[in-house]
């Protein structure tokens, strides 16, 4: 039974009490048995019983929950670099997309790849995020489009949770625009998504969350009313892209469905946050997302104290969020989006938990749960986060293994 | 005569025409020799007298100048990560300053440490810089505040020109804010800085430049005038602090004078940016102060079309920005001043290099000029900038000496 010690700090992360609140420990240790915590406290408390385990040392550092990326479209073929310099020149997302850009053109390049492409290049990703400390990736499907591509992103997903360490957390994100092919028949691809495609994908497991883009260029409130009842009839939770590039409703019917979050919100309304706030739905904030579209930032500080648990994540894409970098959004949550950096870790940790309905057993260090943490060359998280550099993470532990040491 | 090929896209950065133009040339060969390049041009057009010489491969990346980080404030002690989250929660930077944070409180913390405490952490600093593919850094004095500590601040720069690989350009920052020995006197810390240090300084050639903080809370402009015509007729070139916090006529002094920058610049006016461009005074952005500070951004892209060179640096510092990432600073200064990454890249090549006065030295890839160059894993500079990871640099080379591989 190993334990940890010489530990700095050690931020649990509990859900309990003010996302503020990390509820950290001064000279921590931490013991844990396979895949399982044991015992989290101060050193000094160490029960007698724990005093045997093999020791390994901290050195001194900050030691933190995984971090968890609760939105991702993580497998992808293509870039669209040109359209981050059209963006700088003065074109609109929009007029990109209406242009041939956008989604649409991932789409075409997503297609084009080969099946080995894709889960070659997400991999190399996964690889990437891990080396960051990040240990949950949620991946969107939504570059597919048609019954074969989507199913084939959904299989992507499937393969790498069983090639490489991440933990990964399938969505099915059909409705993320209405395909070329259906344009002129938006029943059609709906009827596709939801007659076939849901209960494909329920049946064979290969998502556990349904994703809906609620914009003008994407889908309505009632068309996303109707997908997201069917996928939550067909044991899928419910997520929505929601009021990013304009004000939807988005927000007020994540309230009304349930959903286990509602992400990006530039736009949403302040009813809309007061109703996620009544109905406990998580505001996933994407600060790389706004800082890449040239939009305003979520004022995330007056959400909290609203009452709303406010997640950060990547968003990670090839067009509006080119980065996979973690950390680099939690810096931004604090500059931009004015969270503190206690907040911004419990948003991409124990939160980002609860937008994957997995708070039970990720997102925080306490007995019972996954043995899923991350030492970082830090004396604190707020000095984590402040002095932001390269890569501060030290070693990463999965369900009890060490899988990066530097 | 080692050469290098295989390059997707090599960005030349040459001075000439507009600063969207990186003169890149696709398919592209260079040929140093000693310290010193040779030959740069499309590989089919490589010379004769060159097809012998050791050829290096450089895997289809994209090769650009030695990025010049042209404001740092390098050496110091301690760090402010604590007045990080005083500032989210809703203090200013003055605030902060007034009730013994800030500038002063780094003064403490630099003074009490000793030399090699500070040589040891500045040098570990400049290896990190280094490996992002920074080969040239301007550090500036400026926590020390008295004959001791200033003098020795600049000796620390001597020291670590010594012993490591970056270039280093020395700064005289005596006059970053009165020192509260002299708040009573501030005639008295003038004429030390007039009639003491600058011509010891200029005599023991300690500092290529000497810089001023006009700002309300620091220097007036008429105090700074004084100060830098002093310490041209010394010898050494002027640079400013200008309208950071408040507008304060530090744009048009830095015209007035000639200096070789005025940096920040987040209230400058219309009209002090309008006098820097007739007088070819460089304006050094530094995005990562705006975003720790929660300042707008500077209309980079309004003053390029107004004319004037616009740099891109890290201001590197425990306060305002706490982070040496300067490929990180590119990214913002693209998504948050408007910058195009080819504008980007070389405010942060020759345009940094001209900030320093070296721009005949370094900052472009040219015959005649130092072999500093690094590789990266891009296809070309667009999505180097766009595709933000933790460090895309695959090798450095630094006066013709390969310093850094992957």
């Amino acid at each position: 039974m190993p334990r940890l010690e010489n530990i700095a700090q050690l931020a649990t992360c509990r859900a309990e009490g003010a996302q503020g609140d990390i509820h950290a420990i001064a000279d921590a240790a931490l013991v844990w048995e396979g895949e399982t915590i044991r015992w989290v406290g101060p050193r000094p408390a160490l029960p007698a019983e724990y005093a045997g385990s093999e020791r390994f040392d901290a050195g001194g550092g900050l030691v933190i929950p995984g971090l968890v990326d609760c939105h991702t479209h993580l497998a992808f073929g293509g870039w669209r670099a040109d359209e981050f310099e059209q963006r700088i020149l003065g074109r609109s997302y929009q007029e990109i997309a209406a242009a041939g850009g956008g989604i649409a053109r991932t789409m075409r390049l997503t297609r084009e790849a080969s099946e080995p492409e894709l889960v070659e290049r997400a991999s190399g990703f996964l690889r990437e995020m891990l080396s960051l400390g990040v240990t949950t990736v949620e991946c969107k499907s939504g570059y597919g489009l048609d019954r074969e591509h989507e199913l084939r992103l959904l299989r992507v997903y499937r393969t790498l949770a069983g090639i490489q360490t991440v933990r990964i957390v399938p969505t099915f994100l059909g409705a993320h625009v209405v395909p070329p092919e259906f344009r002129d028949d938006r029943a059609g691809y709906l009827s596709l998504l939801i007659d076939d495609l849901i209960p494909c994908i329920a049946r064979e497991r290969l998502a556990a969350f349904c994703d809906v883009f609620v914009e003008r260029s994407a889908f309505t409130v009632d068309e996303a009313r109707r997908l997201l009842r069917a996928a939550q009839a067909a044991g899928l939770g419910a997520k929505l892209h929601a009021d990013q590039l304009s004000q939807g409703g988005g927000a007020e019917l994540a309230a009304e469905v349930g959903a286990v979050s509602a992400d990006h919100l530039e736009c949403a309304s302040e009813a809309g946050i007061s109703a996620m706030a009544r109905a406990d739905v998580v505001a996933v904030s994407l600060p790389l997302a706004s800082l890449y579209l040239g939009q305003p930032p979520v004022p995330a500080r007056r959400w909290i104290e609203a009452g709303v648990a406010v997640a950060v994540a990547t968003d990670f894409n090839p067009g509006s969020a080119p980065s996979y970098h973690l950390p680099f959004a939690l810096t931004l949550a604090c500059t931009l989006q004015r969270m503190t950096p206690a907040e911004a870790l419990k948003g991409a940790t124990i939160i980002a938990a609860q937008a994957l309905g997995l708070a039970g057993r990720i997102g925080s260090l306490e007995p019972g749960k996954a043995a899923d943490f991350v030492l970082l060359d830090a004396p604190d998280v707020t000095h984590w986060i402040y002095h932001f550099r390269p890569n501060a993470c030290r070693s990463v532990v999965v369900g009890g293994a060490l899988v990066r040491s530097v």
